[in-house]
């Protein structure tokens, strides 16, 4: 597939959308929303898309477990991250003033984040299935008295005017999203950049295992940066480990700590080496 | 408190009523129903009730991760755990035969796992908020032709009949229930028993830090059973590790290993040492 065409879970404006947009800008790409994590994979792995970007970790809510799941269920290749800071924008029909909105409308998650800065306007709420749709209900029902907090994409999207940026109380709010891909792309300089690596795997059920495996990396001192536990169907209280270090599958130190693992391992998948994108939290090398 | 009352997320008839009931069997116990986790700590922590059963994994869904921030942010001890087996039963008014059920009522995630003995039955499904309240909704509604996806618990509750037994189409499906209260249990015989002990920890972020605490408990040949990682709210891509491994803190293998973990951890709290309860997955020592 010549053309990039991104899937993401979500309606147009949705902070997945806006993920994908900034991710691959300059260049300009056609986005494709898909009703369900389990159908953005699907068109990615089915090529009605050449990519897809999925959420993986939000800064303050944790992982998206269904995510990892998918992960482990697709042959797809984890090509590159990148963390949106969630500015939670409060957005109306063009023309009102903000002491006229009434009544806010938006997702439970993002009604949550932005508490104390909603008390102040001292307006209704109202629960929603997810924001870019409350921006759109907003437009459909042309109510110069309602609002929605929702991405500033929504709000382009929806012909509507941006009354307040940033509505969020805590501005460390990071989602962390993946872009995936049937195959991987290879480095130009694996062994000098700033890369990522994810890998998943499971153990056998003995005293000191995942010591053993998280030695194969700090014995080499290759620094992890999550770790990510799900259950085994079917094998209760046994897990899947999801870890992501950094450095390049490529690189030497990585290649032997990969050959080390799968010493140990019962079953290991590489997910993928992909450039690292660091936030403000993240002090460069 | 001399009585016994223990606090559970939900309505009568609820799995972690049904848990709470069984942990404390043969004694018969008080339940005290509330309508979130935040209100069931909060009911303990108040001493409202003596004790609460919070549900804190599931082997087929994974972590019930808004339970791992609350045990962060009370003061409460875990004593004891109960893995409890999830049996979905078919419940309806007394009278009709199971050929006779039109729509049946449950919580997604139970339809979810009772998909294939669902598809058999041929019947319409409907998504309610929880599986107790579907039962009674059924009775509450007096119709015959309705049915739900219940525990045993919610039928007696409600005095209806149970048509089928384990609908659930994966039986290694169980909830893990952790037990708290506002002071710990002393053990009559810590270095002989078979208990688990909880403990809560965040790292310096340095390379290989993980790994030295882990090696705390894999150099004592003490056997984790669970871990878990939470984000640190304000700072991005920092978490807190939850650990459970078997012993109990007064042995002194495990006393040396959290003495150990003290030195290496930021914050570390010792949640509880508790009487492990093994399901037949897991093979006694």
């Amino acid at each position: 597939m010549d053309q990039t065409i991104v899937a993401f879970q979500g309606e147009a404006g949705a902070y997945s959308e806006q993920a994908a947009l900034e991710f691959f800008a300059p260049q300009k790409v056609e986005t494709y929303p898909c009703p369900s994590f389990d159908q953005a994979f699907q068109a990615v792995t089915e090529a009605t898309c050449s990519h897809g970007v999925l959420p993986i970790e939000n800064s303050l809510a944790g992982s998206i477990h269904r995510n990892y799941d998918l992960l482990l269920q697709h042959d797809l290749h984890i090509v590159g991250e990148y963390p949106l800071r969630v500015q939670h924008c409060l957005v109306a029909l063009p023309g009102p003033k903000i002491e006229e909105i009434r009544r806010i409308h938006s997702h439970p998650q993002a009604l949550a984040q932005c508490e104390k800065n909603l008390k102040r306007l001292g307006v209704e709420l109202s629960s929603e299935a997810d924001t870019a749709g409350s921006a759109r209900l907003v437009r459909e029902w042309q109510d110069a008295h309602a609002g929605a907090l929702a991405s500033k994409r929504a709000a382009q999207v929806n012909g509507l005017q941006i009354l307040a940026e940033n509505m969020e109380d805590d501005p460390a709010n990071y989602t962390r999203f993946l872009v995936l891909a049937p195959r991987t792309v290879e480095a130009s300089d694996p062994e000098q950049g700033d890369y990522k690596t994810s890998v998943v795997f499971s153990l056998k059920n003995a005293p000191g295992v995942l010591f053993k495996a998280l030695g194969v990396f700090a014995l080499r001192e290759i620094d992890l940066t999550k770790i990510e536990s799900r259950p085994i169907p079917g094998r209760p209280w046994e897990y899947m480990f999801y870890i992501d270090f950094a450095g390049h599958k490529d690189q030497r130190n990585c290649q032997r700590a990969l050959e080390h693992l799968q010493e140990l391992a019962v079953y290991m998948r590489l997910l993928g080496s992909y450039p690292r994108r660091r936030t403000d939290y993240e002090v460069s090398p």
